[in-house]
């Protein structure tokens, strides 16, 4: 992909026509803001005539990013026509779903509805998608009043519709997986697609947080790169139990406590570490001087952990002498969503302890 | 390095003395809180009788962090006496120099006064050192009162002791560059470092602050990796005439605001971009956007500005749908003082630009 055409600037318009150009990030969709990105920008313009390079989506549900929910939930103490109003309230004043507290969105399903020409996503009308990019920066109506949602979960069935840029990214529904797995599969799946890529053939990998969604996947996607032993890190011993039944994931099992740097590091060092790649997949704060410390010399840690702070990985590493490479987990690598759900397809332990954290 | 010792548990000890066991991450030197390394702990023993491997320093000056030295003019309305005072009882209480409201340190040089048998950092008594870890992890007693320090500096002239551990990092200053110069590159000598490590030959370089120290060390490294294009962005024309008095530091230079996302990539595009290796020098908030979306497809930002926020990295990359990969700039690449120095001392345009900025 080149960003050349990436950065033409269209000229202002406030309701783009098809012989107006397009931007593939959607500058041309912001409203009022030149040569902001729509992510960072306050408005977007949700006109439903797409560009040549734009697909137009039939929205059924959202997910709501579950920072931004819980935020919503608890402002309004769980008043379900508070929350389906302000939710309303945003979508209607900024043209996506972008809480203005938390900044988070969240993503969408929905049915495609017109694929523009241009468009190189390669969607057709009529199939299934999940979107992979944030409504934070997709442009966004809805039309029924979101009456079929009782504002009890981050789960929101509605009608409506969605645009998506050249460079959206989107993923087809799979028809032999149940839409709910399916989700919460994509909605994670930038971290088995980058631990697969930095996971090298005999490596030691630890994952911190293994019996989760992404650690679990983290974990099949190490095996599958053909780390010599993976290692996973838990916090009690009820997620040790799912772990042991999902057989074959990992090859050790670690309670631990992820906070705690020295012990962490002892019981990894225990069970076969150091790690040549350690990856962080729960989202607690303070978890920066442990995985580092798990990690051997010229080893690479991966934190995909939003409670990453970025100056306690980076001083934290300094202060112990400690030369690894720390990566910044990005959520898009080209491929990673069929890389995991093909993991969910063809690991049966994967798939059942994924399906017990979705019902749970 | 095996961290298979950093992992002991020493019996606590107030004291310590010989005879007991000591830990290269300087755990046995935690007062209260058994298994806290000691940049996360509240207090530090201080004894000078040294374990076989640390290192005793006799301490002439610390360089404050700047943030924390902002942080007590402001609170003490640059008053010199309360500056001290807070400096002093910080120390005082502590056994380190670590600002409870920044979380900061800073460096400390001084001289090697004994080194334990067993100390692997190679010091011998009489060797004028600079400190590369920071003050926050190390322990300090200041014994002048500090009467020589004006208040009105972050260079703070003292008498004291500090212990070094084993896993400490020291660099020994050399006798052919002036105290202030080096202690400056020392202090930023990290970026060149990692940025050598990750530049291959052929590589397009966008250094993102390259008139300041760590970008122009950086600017400097990239091409004795055999970049061929080093591109430089700066915020201002001023710094646009330094960069282009350090003749054949860079090939082009960019005059941007790095947190204008679409701007600066159109420009550096202009320039012979999109990079291979992007570094992000410049404390600055809001710059990831900027650098990702100036890097290549499968290129990579080293962040190495603390302003750099994780989630914004991370979400940033996400919704550009961009597959670069991103490094959280580590302080530590082993050998990095000696490449900084060398740098220094082998391009003259750069030590010229630099003696400008330590000047100034």
């Amino acid at each position: 992909m080149s960003t050349a055409s990436s950065l033409q600037t269209p000229s202002p318009s406030p309701s783009p026509s098809p012989s107006r150009p397009s931007s593939p990030l959607g500058l041309h969709r912001v409203i009022g803001q030149p040569g902001v990105l729509p992510q960072a920008a306050w408005r977007l313009d949700t006109d439903p005539a797409i560009a040549p390079d734009e697909v137009l989506v039939r929205v059924d549900r959202l997910n709501l990013d579950a920072a931004s929910y819980r935020q919503l939930r608890e402002t309004y103490a769980g008043d379900p026509d508070k929350i389906r109003s302000a939710v309303l309230e945003i979508i209607a004043t900024r043209g996506k779903m972008q809480n203005p507290v938390t900044g988070s969105g969240g993503m969408l399903t929905g049915t495609v509805e017109e694929a523009g020409p241009q468009s190189p996503l390669g969607l057709a009308p009529g199939q299934r998608i999940a979107t992979l990019v944030s409504l934070t920066l997709t442009p966004l109506v809805i039309s029924d009043s979101l009456y079929r949602w009782d504002g009890r979960s981050e789960q929101v069935p509605c009608e409506g519709h969605a645009i998506l840029f050249a460079r959206s990214i989107a993923a087809v529904l799979p028809d032999d997986l149940p839409v709910p797995l399916s989700l919460a599969v994509l909605d994670v799946c930038g971290a088995p697609a980058l631990t697969q890529r930095m996971v090298k053939h005999g490596s030691v990998a630890v994952i911190v947080g293994a019996a989760g969604k992404s650690g679990s996947l983290s974990a099949a996607a190490a095996r599958q790169a053909g780390a010599s032993r993976v290692i996973g890190v838990v916090p009690t011993e009820t997620d040790a139990a799912l772990l042991r039944e999902a057989a074959g994931l990992v090859d050790e099992i670690v309670v631990a406590d992820a906070r705690d740097p020295v012990g962490l590091a002892a019981k990894v060092e225990a069970a076969g570490g150091p790690a040549d790649v350690t990856v962080v997949c729960v989202d607690v704060a303070g978890c920066e001087g442990g995985a580092i410390l798990s990690t051997a010399p010229g080893g690479t840690v991966i934190f995909f952990s939003m409670a990453t702070s970025f100056s306690a990985a980076a001083l934290g590493a300094e202060g112990l002498a400690a030369d690894v490479t720390m990566l910044i987990g990005n959520g898009y690598v080209p491929g990673h969503a069929d890389l995991a759900l093909d993991l969910i397809r063809s690991a049966p332990s994967v798939r059942k302890l994924f399906e017990q954290r979705v019902a749970s």
